[in-house]
């Protein structure tokens, strides 16, 4: 049976999409000092819509970063209390000239809308905050339970603000568990809830060899070539298999149970259709011995994701740069500490400094990995709601991504996270083009609805 | 006693000056499309100049890519006929932050005009014109020998035009020698000529991953990484201290004579003195057993200049990107075939390239090396002419740089090459705060003056 919430959701859906694409507008790249004021604006606009929709206590709250943004809604008095997660900053939107549609100009094509952010997070944020709205317009301004909601504009940019905020609003963000909405189904269709994450070490590293840029015909052969150190540095931190080769990175490290793999097994995983539709490329790559999903879920990854410096416009130019630098990332998992990561990577990259050349490390994030059970109420509230929505059985995953801060609700305001996302594998997260499955989008409105309702009995 | 050209000059020096300053402000980047007008601009006005001291003949000549400028003036039977050559292209000014002043708005500092372009090549350009403009006005309009101008516009991106002119066009540049000023002092106050250049291929990689931009988070672990491809191809073509490991590369090169290498062991080098002000690293790099001038001179390199792709603002973005590109070069030294050293790169880039991820080599520019004679009358009139303006023996060293033409003089136009320079080696030729030291500027031109009368007699 369909509640009254539901059907105020299912009659307004076309309103709800078009308040969506007014928040995907906003160009809140939070890595970009010029959109500062763009990520502030969006803030701003989900503010505004909480206060709307009858949430109390609104607030944007000033960080060294970006803004935070709280609301609540406390007078279920013996319900369980929910603190709603998601992120309205957006990663940018390099390169542009991929997208068949601008990226702040959300463009509808077959059931989906295209935007930066359409799937991460905005549209999920806006799931939960429809939901919430739903249930208090079918309700007269009640919900079935306690409601609290931090929303960040760090995401991307690894979220030492919330993480910040946390550690000092204990009392403020007490709750019996946290919904997170930004990761995505298994399969279309497939109810999925993600209860592992990978972390993250984001570093940049700097390389300067001679005082300024030299003539490579005058200068090769004499001098220093900050771009061939870092080459010949990363090419030592990772084997052409995969193995990360820094000492003692994979002391410690936790591998999933023998019941979790077997779950993973029957995962309706088909390596060619991935390897061909998502990846796109000739062969997969990685450690020998490791499944796909092993190996992007529960397996370290070192990556280099931009190497800026010398000459990179079109043409030549014969230039030994002064400085090179290169963007590199590590995935952990489960029992690595991104600080002992560091440690060990930062030596090491300093003991493969070849001799003339200056290293220094910059890092731009780190957060550790994550696992959380699944036998909790709100797990199993979830498990049910999807179920009536999708008519299927939910499955259980991991995510090779990082939400630091599912964490840091776990250590440190010691609840579990309900990660209930409604992307697909092929919206293109972070890479041109993304989308949200407009159908998804509506569904995980109704399946949060549908989840509050149970835990409100 | 100083000719009444000399006078000339002399009285003119600050009107020289002046019009450098005109041409060094017109930002003739060859190898940027958005500045192809600019380049052309620089052309016209070097054949404005050339019209308005009396040269006939001259011709701004469409190529495919940047014009060529002609001139001449060919009334002094049984002389000798020079050919002037000089370029009016500069190179790129990035980066644009380390620039003191402007790198288009020349600007005079402790008896230097900084620009780009100001030494590399058109302050040289400038002088050429100027000698013949002082013997013109100094012997009513006439000159001690016969002179043809060939001017071009695309030496920073390959020469590709002259080139193919001086094919097609052997009649019309038919001449004794090329007089080449695009070379340097070997040190203040040095009188030099230089006999022997590398040669270059310039090269640019692409390598292909996936089909888009994919997250690294999501993805890292199965997806190959085109910026990872290119750091282990780009470590396996040379090795730490600078050997080349492409098969066959050094095959049949030629090493310099022991006179010629005894000669450079008598030049003022001081190798401290060079990696501390020239250079400005810890230490220098390159093979051992070879001295710096060797390396430099007559050893061949591979240098990596800019790896476009990915995400290179700053900040983070957790990207496995599509497509990396590495610019890379390789400086060849006599008897090195371009055509062939490209064919052994190219093929073992294609071997060492890993699976999953598919490499592309796009050319910009190939050209040979060149050594030129020294036992003709044409070096013997420049050593004295250099004498009578320095009071001091010339030395005879090469440069590490390229220029291509000066191998089809030879091979083409069967005639030797004067390269008379009066750059400085620490003129940041290619880098920001390009330079000219003032009185080398008019010391270039008297001695251009009294080359051409030594001719003339």
């Amino acid at each position: 049976m369909a509640s009254s919430a539901v059907s105020y959701a299912k009659e307004n859906q076309q309103k709800f999409l078009g308040e969506l694409k007014d928040l995907l507008r906003i160009p809140s790249v939070s890595t970009a000092p010029e959109h500062k004021e763009d990520v502030r604006r969006a803030a701003m606009f989900v503010a505004d819509e909480m206060r709307r929709i009858g949430l109390e206590n609104v607030d944007v709250i000033p960080t060294k970063g970006h803004p935070l943004v709280y609301g609540d809604w406390l007078h279920a008095p013996g319900k369980p209390t929910v603190l709603c997660y998601a992120h309205y900053d957006v990663q940018p939107p390099d390169p542009l000239n991929e997208w068949l549609t601008p990226p702040f100009e959300p463009t509808e094509r077959n059931q989906n809308i295209y935007a930066r952010g359409a799937v991460d997070d905005k549209g999920q944020l806006w799931m939960e905050i429809k939901a919430v709205e739903a249930l208090m317009r079918a309700n007269n301004g009640k919900l079935p339970l306690n409601v609290k909601f931090i929303i960040e504009g760090e995401e991307e940019v690894g979220g030492e603000s919330i993480a910040a905020y946390v550690r000092e609003q204990k009392a403020k963000l007490k709750a019996d568990f946290a919904l997170v909405c930004d990761t995505e189904l298994f399969a279309p269709n497939l109810p999925t809830l993600c209860v592992g994450l990978r972390g993250l070490v984001y570093t940049e590293i700097e390389a300067q060899g001679p005082k300024t840029d030299l003539h490579s015909g005058m200068y090769g052969g004499a001098a220093p070539n900050p771009f061939f150190a870092l080459i010949e540095i990363i090419s030592k931190l990772k084997d052409s298999k995969g193995k990360i080769l820094i000492p003692g990175f994979y002391k410690g490290m936790k591998a999933p149970s023998k019941d979790e793999l077997k779950a993973w097994k029957r995962l309706p995983f088909k390596e060619e259709h991935y390897r061909k539709t998502e990846v796109g490329s000739k062969v997969l790559t990685g450690e020998p011995g490791y499944s796909v999903l092993y190996r992007t879920w529960a397996r370290p990854t070192l990556e280099v994701h931009g190497m800026p410096g010398g000459f990179t416009a079109p043409g030549a130019k014969t230039v030994i740069p002064a400085r090179a630098f290169a963007k590199v990332s590590m995935r952990l998992v489960p029992n690595q500490d991104p600080d002992d990561v560091l440690k060990k990577y930062t030596k090491y990259v300093k003991k493969l400094t070849p001799k003339g050349i200056e290293t220094n490390i910059k890092v731009f994030s780190k957060g550790p990995a994550c696992v959380v059970g699944t036998n909790n109420p709100f797990i199993k509230a979830a498990t049910q709601a999807l179920h009536e929505v999708f008519k299927k059985d939910t499955v259980f995953i991991r995510s090779g991504g990082s939400i630091p801060i599912v964490t840091d609700f776990q250590d440190v305001l010691k609840i579990p996270s309900v990660m209930m996302g409604f992307g697909l594998p092929d919206d293109n997260l972070h890479a041109p083009n993304e989308k949200f499955h407009i159908p998804n989008f509506y569904r995980g409105i109704e399946s949060i609805i549908r989840f509050f309702e149970k835990l409100g009995e």
